[in-house]
């Protein structure tokens, strides 16, 4: 297994940190290796599709590969949504399933699926290791495959890449032995940097626009591209997904665009579009740019994950976004960032006020409790309605993290846990509805449960959206087919597995109880219940309330 | 929509009554189309990896397709285990994921993957539906697709097929705007049995064999056939999940087999073996048929799912098994048959002496709970520990159902509640270990528990079968990252769904309660703790008692 256990060795060299392990016994020989490595940090996972969220969540805060091993069987396809969020996210993930050997599969044994290439809709690539590790261009192919997966999770668009590893027995290692590594064949990029080639081409359609807009979509805080931004002149959109946190930053577009008549929407209209980043959450950002599309639309970012999300993509740049900003000068556009900013600034003020509004809500609570977190905070935001509420508000000057790759309800939680795992350091915050919640409730069931990490819990007993969506709502199939009522309270499954709890039916209680559970030691959860009817009577009063004042 | 609706009026044509959907706003006109047909049974199950378990489970207590809808995104790839299970169980379903249009695909939009024959590597087919419905052509392509969809998951070998939706918006119907569904194009199939073309050329192969061995593998309760191997003289190795009933059958094999020396079971070694149904349990009865390998191995069942678990085959017999037993006639092997015999005898002695030792197991309280069953009851058995104790007691005449097409620990329960709802006049049980129960309590998350059916968790706190293996127990890695220790007990689970809670530490209180137990009115769950170390060292010492008994 000299080859096998190896592999802990060069994932090492190339920096890698974190292991999650799955527990299985096909699996052993990497588990071994992983588990008796120096440099290694292993975690044992037992759902599959939790541990794989919490990998990502891992490698999204560290920005570095992390390895998943599990056995072989339907234990691989559980780590598929995740590898599809990560696929998007461009989040490196180095997923290595073992498997049974190849005269094995289809022979009606336990635990033999078809697992070569069966993520092959959403991987960087796949290999399948030679099952015999002894023979000397084995091991030469082994090491070269681990080297190459390591350089291509974090190359260009960084990603999720797949070792599938057929093993015979015996798979482990004897009472006594000791897991040694040898010295392994490395293969190392010295050289990965990108710049622009002809950058008069680019200033001169810079020059040339009038009306420049920048829209950034998801990516993480980067704070030199910060100080860059800061000294830009044109409107930014921001989404809370961004993470820009520059003065000039227009935040609460995602709502007032939706208010706008289409006469004023049309005087935003942008001559050229510059964007950077992964998905935008903004619905209604989209929808504006699909109807009053710029001339020209320039996207700075990674050629092999491109993407037309306006419909209007002219030109790609594939540098470093700060690389950008310091080689292209761009205009001083002050009566534009002026029209940008009023829209800005009334709904902050709508919003300011909508806190001495009467009546509880979701919207109320998570603005609430935005307000009343310390700084530095890292925000996780499960998807449907929280990530909306969210992004209304946009929390100036916080970190924070959404699955927007794939927007699956079903890994928020392992993700969150995945990120205060790697961040021990800062206070970590995983919002989520009920449903995110219980769908993934195995994120908890582990036995490394982070103290950094505190969860609300919006609770209105099921599927929220489809109460805020025309369509549905007004339909007699809504309340079973769509909304799926739900009973539960996250109670029972704090108490299971010992986190703090709290919960809050009214404004008062929570703001009441908030201070106490932020400062809780260990991992504590809030859970604030309120009437999914309600929710959607005041969101729809406030939108119309904004409306009018624009 | 009237294609899309009338997918509804297809599958109904074509006998289907279950639908689970999992709530979505992409594939709202396939739950419009389902909810509103008069003869489908919907269900929403929010866990789209539960949903797809628990249509498995309809599926097998039918033997018909079961129908699946989930929307566009990771919703799809939580399918993914239970689409793996259902194709090597050979259980028809037919998935259908919503998907977004293909121009929509890697914009960086919500809920957007690469679905496009997503389960490529265990699946009958994949179709993707045209966008556009409206056309006359792409009407019979979409009606077309469906039937033929139909046909294939129930042909030669059942299984899983996919159909693809991509929808454009808008996708809900207006608010009192009726769904109404067409005639549309159905294709049915009117011939598909199978015979035997040259029954002479089998005659003399099995006429020719001195020493014949049926061994079963995995199948439904079939009355017709346990009459017909009823009047078989030939030794007949059934594991629990083949579901033979005849007096003739040997129960104890893997037991037995896994502890005779190799000259008492070279003695017991066939010149023929015959073969029918999906896997076999016993891991014994593979190891000793590698070993000591027939001449000759015939295997009845489709040509379409072939498979050499013995490493033996030389002929396939392509038809149902019961016309091959009504076609070839079998010679009388008293004295082969009472040479299994009697081995048999000697382990159900020992079997029912293992109830008076003293000490309280896993093994002994899975005994005793068998011992309690009314008849008519089915079996629903979890991977790992479980399916094993179960395979070695072998209770007779009892159905008995374990997802052993894949062996996952993932979605036991699901199925268990899939098969109670599909069949509400029978009493249903599912044991399950700690493990499979909590990686899989989302089965519990929805409206539709079945109060037919009865959960026994053995907790041991962690995957106690890792410590009955030689390999990792004696390694100081064993606790933590291949047994996994876990602190939970289902009964605040049992609280959060309602459940009946019971629990034992001891024999005695398994005794006194378990009568109450079964006599629940509705869904109810027993709860046993062992311990695993103690688990470990009785069954190992009942092995080695034995051994010395052969």
């Amino acid at each position: 297994m000299q080859a096998i256990y190896n592999i802990a060795e060069i994932c090492a060299r190339h920096g890698v940190e974190d292991v999650v392990l799955s527990p299985g016994s096909r699996c052993a020989p990497l588990t071994f290796a992983f588990v008796n490595h120096p440099s290694m940090q292993c975690k044992s996972i037992t759902d599959e599709r939790s541990a794989a969220y919490i990998a990502l969540g891992m490698a999204l805060e560290k920005d570095k590969p992390v390895v998943l091993v599990c056995t072989s069987g339907t234990a691989s396809l559980n780590y598929y949504p995740a590898i599809a969020e990560a696929y998007y996210q461009a989040i490196p993930l180095l997923v290595i399933t073992a498997d049974r050997p190849a005269e094995w599969i289809d022979q009606q044994d336990g635990q033999a699926i078809r697992q070569h290439h069966v993520y092959a809709n959403h991987i960087k690539k796949s290999w399948t290791l030679p099952t015999d590790h002894m023979q000397q261009d084995s091991m030469w192919h082994i090491e070269r495959i681990v080297s190459e997966a390591l350089l291509l999770a974090q190359c260009s668009s960084k990603g999720p890449v797949h070792i599938n590893a057929p093993f015979r027995e015996p798979f482990y290692p004897k009472e006594n032995e000791e897991i040694s590594y040898s010295e392994p064949k490395c293969i190392f990029a010295t050289e990965t940097e990108k710049s622009i080639s002809h950058p008069l081409a680019i200033q001169s359609v810079v020059d040339a626009s009038a009306k420049t807009l920048i829209v950034v979509g998801q990516q993480k805080n980067n704070e030199g591209l910060n100080k860059l931004l800061q000294t830009v002149h044109i409107p930014i959109l921001c989404d809370t997904i961004a993470n820009v946190t520059c003065d000039t930053a227009v935040l609460h577009h995602d709502l007032f665009l939706g208010c706008l008549t289409s006469d004023k929407a049309a005087q935003l209209q942008p001559d050229l579009l510059i964007t950077f980043g992964l998905s935008v959450v903004s619905k209604n950002t989209k929808l504006f740019l699909r109807k009053h599309k710029p001339k020209r639309h320039i996207h700075i970012g990674a050629l092999d994950q491109l993407s037309d999300t306006f419909q209007v993509l002219s030109d790609v740049v594939d540098v470093n976004p700060a690389h950008f900003f310091e080689t292209i000068k761009l205009p001083d556009q002050k009566e534009y960032v002026a029209q940008w900013n009023t829209y800005d600034k009334i709904t902050q003020k709508e919003l300011s006020l909508l806190a001495v509004v009467k009546g509880f809500s979701e919207f109320k609570a998570i603005q609430y409790v935005l307000s009343c977190l310390p700084a530095n905070i890292v925000l996780h935001v499960a998807n449907s309605m929280p990530i909306r509420y969210v992004n209304f508000l946009h929390p100036p000057k916080m970190e924070i993290q959404a699955n927007r790759g794939t927007s699956g309800i079903d890994g928020s939680l392992s993700t969150a846990i995945g990120a205060s795992l790697a961040d021990p350091t800062r206070l970590h915050m995983a919002i989520l509805g009920d449903l995110s919640f219980f769908y993934d409730r195995n994120a908890l069931w582990n036995n490394y449960l982070p103290p950094n990490l505190k969860i609300v819990v919006l609770n209105n007993h099921g599927g929220g959206i489809f109460r805020m969506i025309q369509g549905p709502k007004v339909r007699k199939e809504c309340e079973e087919f769509f909304v799926t009522k739900q009973n539960l309270s996250a109670k029972m499954t704090a108490i299971d597995h010992g986190l703090a709890y709290y919960s809050a039916y009214a404004e008062r209680e929570l703001k009441e109880k908030i201070q106490l559970f932020l400062a809780e030691k260990g991992t504590a959860l809030f859970e604030v219940f309120t009437d999914g009817m309600d929710n959607t009577t005041m969101f729809t009063e406030f939108k119309a309330l904004l409306h009018s004042k624009y």
